[in-house]
């Protein structure tokens, strides 16, 4: 995954715990199309602190993922739901699809959006 | 369940964004068996900064559950997986015992562990 997908996994997981004011010029910058220049005149700070601020934002949410790691964990959980479809597909061709295979495919999917 | 064991559930999801001393003395008198006094004297400050630290850490315990929702989720996850072991139980009384219903809950398993 690149850099900005990886950010943003980050940050679905972990923007919360940013301050309102972070969250709002990360989302801009990073995700929007706000230049570094515009959000500086926006936000009254200076280019170079909308720069900075950005990558402190960064290093938090690495710091987050490095103490707390649901990315990766997210990650894991996702692989065997993979896996646990699989099984399902195979106990369905031999006993044919089933309500109970249905079932524990929906709440895996769940599980793995929650 | 009642607020230590609470409190435990949320110190094990979110014990590693507090301070390390925060995280000792946190432990020692809310899992072991220090008292607040003793805990005063070993960190050499005052009772009330003992009793003052606690409340904090819950806290900020309490407004990372509110952000993050990592206990509410894992209940959630928990009980998702009890019903697909309920249900691989229903397959295995149609067709049996099998390595696909055994890996299944195998992996359910690990996912609440995770």
């Amino acid at each position: 995954m690149d850099r900005l997908g990886e950010y943003s996994l980050l940050y679905d997981f972990y923007g919360q715990l940013l301050t309102e004011k972070q969250r709002k010029i990360y989302e801009e910058v990073r995700f929007g199309d706000l230049s570094l220049s515009e959000a500086a005149e926006l936000y009254g700070v200076s280019r170079q602190g909308v720069h900075d601020m950005l990558h402190r934002v960064e290093k938090m949410l690495d710091s987050y993922e490095e103490k707390l790691g649901l990315v990766k964990q997210f990650r894991e959980i996702r692989q065997k739901a993979g896996r646990i479809r699989e099984i399902c597909g195979e106990i369905d061709r031999v006993i044919g699809q089933t309500d109970e295979t249905e079932e524990i495919i929906r709440l895996t999917e769940e599980i793995v959006e929650s």
